[in-house]
């Protein structure tokens, strides 16, 4: 493509004016959105404000003066609409995983005749080990985690399933799941269902009410930009709200905390999912970030992520000295999350070759370069340069010396 | 007192360089540290680093570059001599409750014959709820929460009880246990023990491995100062490291997180402690929080908190107009943590309008005025300040008009 059509890709993108709300340091082009969101402008300042102003100067009177308290609940409002939820259904605390936990077990409740909790394979490993730990727990004979195939999922749903348990878009090679289709498959049995949303909240439109889906997580540092382990949040449909009391239960889950009754009883609705005091600073970055998505369609970032990584495909199959990197996502862009994923030997050493050059892409052990297209910082014209750059680490072989580099701890 | 002998106290006082490195508003005295501890001035530099160099410029790359993965157990090493515990055996992360509950499990775990936990009646109530949900989850012939009043502790400790959980100090009036003692007498039961710390640790002399303890948890917003919602620390005795399987399991306590097994394997020692994602702002604030303690002998801080509290109580007796505040507190200064706490019908208008005119304490549902002494920024003329503001608002009454303002949702 010539200079001139990619530059109308670019004047045509009605995104492009989102760019300067984020820092995206000079001379790296960032596709990594979907391990750590790029940082937005405005945390810093909040942050300074919180720290200094808030609890600096009002101290302890900032729970109610700056509203501490309800921040959890009022971050949740923020994410709901980018979720499809209508308000009441969302909060943000703790982490992916133990609002895994919370919900796993509160299906339990819900389905006490039932013991098993049906999940894939290739899952997101930390949704598996959490259902592993609740099995644990509870013993085989009360929890019981059964992992299939994708393709195995529709025939695996049986009547002894409590709760089938995804993530909506693959971590590894960015396939998505049809949610309306499993959950209604799922419910079809009286099987309740939990959506991880990790890697589609904030690039895929959800429409989690009309879906019609029990309960769902999601973490706040990918693409929401909420900053490293930002909080999770929980999704709990209206229909099962005072159904059931999620076992984590601690002071911010009370209805009424500040009596310090000794007997606890759940607060109302998605506010029982609270457990201790949440993580003030972090909670305020995320609700910071989140300003970005005010005015902004989900449907709009999905088209302008799917337009640049099926720009990145076409530019790699024009170029011969990137035919070993082997495509693992699906061709479809629709099926596809934010992500793509190519399989190489030298996937590892490829990886930091690139991001020697200012392109920084994730490594998915063991052979996998992961590419992410984030909507709200990147531009056509980087695609490109991206892709060249790729091109001279492969042709020049420039990742035969990053290849011995000491493997990251964090990969 | 004359002015000259409480300018001497305080020319004596050898920890009154500290108070520089905390920013605290002109005007304000603050006696919550209990609740809230004030901002340490170097915080606000950390985070500026941690958002705009770590976060903005080094992105994903910040959780080898700057640490970020290790943060965890980095901040519980720099716990671990507050507490009294050698290296290895601390680790931060999520929140008290939270905490718990693993060491509650873990706890059943190791006394599989064994269903009791045994606390005191008017223990933080969180901890109470996090062991009725324990219950709930378990069924009441696997886990049962006892709970009696504090002279009855001894008694109960029978053969029957997997684990003794208890606050050290107690959060309304102060009093502490002896940790040695009852530890002791636990063992003599082959019964676990877990300690809250939440109140003690900073401001009261610890020994955790001289005493045997077997699990501890704490938070760091209070006497640590480490922000609202710091993370939570775990204390685990390697004694009992990789003896069993705390059940909040997630990726990072996995013994090789980024293998991405799908199959759980624990980190060794504390590390299986880690559940998800830890929120790096709201630790790394704790983190920089942390440097205060770096050169400071906890048995000091203990005793400047012990002779500013005994010079309040001193004041307060020669003011007739305050003979209607109650203690509630031990009168003897080692029974007591680093708090006091007066009863009074009108504790929470009194709390109120002394903050009016800039005396920060807390107010302890129902009738508790709760005023903490934090010997990192309080010096004598404080005590003395503050007493004569209380003074004025128990005398001019000038409470009666506070009291009908509404109630804090926090307080």
């Amino acid at each position: 493509m010539s200079p001139k059509q990619v530059n109308k890709l670019d004047a045509n993108d009605k995104l492009s004016g989102k760019r300067e709300l984020f820092s995206v340091p000079e001379g790296v082009i960032y596709l990594n959105g979907n391990s750590l969101g790029p940082l937005p402008s405005n945390v810093q300042h909040r942050l300074n404000s919180v720290i200094s102003e808030e609890w600096g100067k009002d101290l302890i009177g900032s729970w109610n003066k700056h509203g501490w308290i309800d921040l959890p609940l009022r971050v949740g409002e923020k994410i709901a609409p980018i979720l499809g939820a209508a308000s009441g259904q969302v909060l943000c605390c703790d982490s992916v995983s133990l609002n895994l936990f919370k919900l796993l077990a509160s299906c339990l409740q819900l389905r006490p005749d039932r013991t098993r909790v049906l999940s894939q394979k290739d899952n997101f490993p930390t949704d598996l080990y959490v259902a592993q730990g609740l099995q644990q727990l509870l013993g085989p004979s009360s929890c019981q985690l059964d992992i299939v195939a994708a393709e195995q999922l529709a025939d695996a749903l049986s009547e002894e399933i409590a709760v089938l348990m995804l993530s909506h878009v693959n971590f590894r090679d960015g396939a998505v799941h049809d949610i309306a289709a499993l959950t209604q498959m799922a419910h079809e049995r009286d099987i309740l269902v939990i959506w991880d949303l990790a890697h589609s909240a904030g690039i895929l439109p959800l429409s989690l009410d009309d879906w019609n889906v029990d309960f769902a997580v999601g973490c706040g540092y990918k693409f929401l930009n909420g900053g490293p382990g930002a909080p999770s949040f929980v999704y709990v449909n209206k229909k099962h709200h005072d159904q059931f009391t999620q076992p984590l239960q601690g002071w911010m889950g009370h209805k009424a905390p500040f009596e310090f009754d000794p007997s606890f009883t759940p607060a109302e609705g998605v506010g029982q999912f609270m457990t201790g005091t949440p993580p003030i600073l972090s909670l305020a970055a995320l609700d910071a970030a989140l300003d970005v998505f005010a005015d902004v369609d989900v449907k709009q970032l999905n088209e302008k992520s799917m337009a640049l990584a099926e720009y990145f495909l076409k530019l790699v199959a024009q170029q011969p000295a990137l035919g070993d990197l082997q495509l693992s996502s699906p061709k479809e862009p629709v099926q596809r999350g934010g992500h793509l994923s190519f399989a190489h030997p030298e996937a590892y050493a490829i990886c930091q070759a690139w991001g020697d050059v200012g392109i920084i892409a994730d490594f998915r052990s063991p052979d996998l370069l992961r590419v992410s297209f984030s909507p709200l910082i990147l531009c056509f014209e980087e695609i490109e340069r991206s892709v060249q750059a790729l091109f001279e680490v492969m042709h020049h072989k420039t990742f035969s010396e990053a290849k011995f580099h000491q493997r990251r701890k964090v990969t």
